[in-house]
């Protein structure tokens, strides 16, 4: 029994044979888009059902927020892929599957006989999709990888924090979440593909590739100059003002990125005078003087709130933002208007809020609720039933798996 | 004549009606996946054509490559949408077209008399993509964006950053990307989708929805325990050791997420007792002390480089990494063997290095060099030709419209 959404992936098989994060963020897109999702975990649960903060039901049980953040709507079976019991499951589950997705470190899969020069042979049809850390060619496509390992080889953290400052990481896991979406955007290539061939292929997405995929204009400024970029705190490299600004309080971002901004800017803020100032009158002249620029932008804002200072920039047309923490953003109409905070329902724990579907497309609906996170196992007997396999595992066996 | 690579997209045509950053990028993935795009440019070209920094040609050309690094392999056509000629060649376009992207604000495609509403109902197999800055709906839609506004009003800037310092912008523009890499993914499942039920649709994704979709454990600390995160720096909320730390000149990372691994990176710095040490036996006693092991150990990475200490860690299987800038990441080994920087020659300037694309796919090639980037207004004879219709503009009004 699926608990798939519709979607344009509806009828499609989807094994998640991944843990943590980017293989199972992979996934639950493909879920999100209508795919039915078997998660097929190690007999002791993918670890992130063990990553706190742990959200208690009345009942005591305690279920991970981060793991069914990314795990909802999936079902699960665990499988030891070095039991030959469960390498039967397995492979009756492959004969029926249109993805499969893994996460394990490069040469993994081989060595459990599972490698894409078998399995592509015993089954054309299949798109199977890798997502590692380094790829599964090249001198390190064995190692294994962290977002942060790849944050800090492929060199955003190079171009993240304050100019003289210690290193800073991306605050949420780039390294992983890029991975995941250039791996769905591969896999979903490999689909219409496979409508036009009638054979399936391998994906192939390291960690470390798509770091460098995301780097933009910081490659560009080296291969046009020499100079190597480094970081520049919160503003725009060539535009000014546009930053993060001190008001009485706390930080707004103000991206005024033309004359006309500016001397809009300048009125709000009382200083009629500036476009006329030869050090700001163009935008050229303002990167030249932008301490001077920032400090007399600081001693106006410091007379007023942001969210004061937001109203009177926004009245004016100004692109302005707050900075908001994650409470603010969970309040913002336009969040809730987009239906970006949804809830899945937990039999033990009731509804939790997690994130929605940025994807929205016409021909389906985005429901503001999404099925619950599958216990460990907890889809054995279904998923058994239908394969028509006797049941490998005792009565007794099966309830002694304890659901983490 | 088309640029086109082989791929999966093969045989597929895009009209890219997008600037800057957002909207192209995805219309470069479906370029790099083998699809035909077509970027129709305003008179005056994309803005990007006019940032910098510039890369300049024996024969006095200036290009950017910021520019070219996101377009190249396109073709461009400059039409305005307000002209009837134009408009003309347009919608004989869009007969042709499978995808449609742009990144208009909301409200400016129904201006124009290309709102969905209408292209739907005369093209129903069309794919209508919108990247903008908060999607079509909800109060914010008319809103313009600029990348560091989606990053400060959707939550990744209150993350990134050390605790207390100023306000960080992660610095790469991952309010763009993300849209971008989401986008791409909606509008590949709307073409596997059209496959089954030869229907078009819309795929409409704002920035802001997808700053809050990758901002992963973040929500889940937040909804369970009510606490707000903030920026932690460079190092994990929970493992230690798993950050940044000083060498002798400067920095490395190292994770090692276990007690094994702990051990050997107490070995590797000449500190075998530190397992036995109460304050760092486990992970638990490591988080509650964190400052003294982060002290201890950079007093003992201050003996060696980074390069020594990283080639130590390695030879004993502890996870690290060396904080790459962006030179760094230009020549690494890995980076190579992964075709991750290619070149694309460009008639004046010769080849420039830029990204590659991350999506390996088994059944095609993946070229270490891409087709140029198209001056503006480049290719509109062989698109007016190919689409039987004259030439509007006089030969002398095509040769005044210059390159940027």
């Amino acid at each position: 029994m699926s608990n798939a959404a519709k979607g344009p992936f509806s009828g499609l098989l989807v094994l998640d044979l991944t843990r943590v994060l980017a293989g199972p963020y992979a996934a639950l897109m493909l879920a999100e888009l209508g795919a039915r999702v078997i998660k097929i975990e190690p007999p002791e649960g993918d670890d992130a059902r063990r990553y706190g903060p742990f959200i208690t039901g009345d009942n005591g049980a305690a279920k991970s927020g981060y793991f069914m953040s990314i795990n909802r709507g999936k079902e699960s079976i665990a499988l030891d892929l070095k039991n030959n019991e469960d390498r039967r499951i397995f492979e009756a589950l492959l004969v029926r599957a249109d993805v499969l997705i893994e996460n394990y470190r490069g040469g993994t899969m081989e060595k459990l006989g599972y490698g894409w020069d078998v399995l592509k042979d015993k089954h054309p049809r299949l798109i199977y999709a890798a997502v590692s850390g380094f790829g599964h060619t090249g001198p390190y496509a064995a190692r294994p990888a962290y977002d942060m390992v790849v944050q800090a080889m492929g060199g955003i953290m190079s171009l993240t924090g304050h100019p003289g400052g210690p290193p800073t990481r991306v605050g949420t896991s780039v390294g992983d979440l890029t991975a995941a979406l250039f791996g769905t955007v591969g896999i979903a290539s490999a689909l219409y593909d496979r409508e036009k061939t009638g054979r399936g292929q391998k994906v192939d997405v390291g960690m470390l590739d798509c770091q460098v995929a995301i780097l933009e204009n910081a490659i560009a400024r080296y291969v046009a100059t020499g100079e190597v970029p480094g970081p520049m705190g919160a503003r725009h490299p060539s535009i000014a003002p546009f930053a993060a600004f001190k008001t009485r309080h706390d930080y707004i971002v103000i991206a005024a990125g033309n004359d006309a901004l500016f001397a809009r800017v300048a009125k709000v803020l009382g200083h009629d005078e500036w476009p006329r100032d030869a050090r700001f009158a163009t935008n050229f002249a303002r990167i030249e003087h932008l301490d001077a620029l920032h400090a007399e932008m600081e001693a106006a804002l410091a007379a007023r709130s942001s969210k004061k200072w937001l109203a009177l920039l926004e009245a004016e047309g100004v692109p302005c933002a707050p900075i908001n923490d994650i409470a603010a953003v969970m309040a913002d109409p336009q969040v809730h208007a987009r239906n970006m905070i949804v809830t899945a329902a937990d039999p033990d724990v009731g509804p939790v809020r997690m994130q929605g579907n940025p994807i929205k497309l016409s021909a389906y609906d985005d429901p503001s609720t999404r099925p619950p996170t599958p216990g460990l196992d907890g889809d054995r007997a279904a998923i058994l039933k239908e394969l028509e396999l006797e049941n490998p595992l005792p009565a007794e066996a099966l309830s002694s798996r304890s659901e983490l």
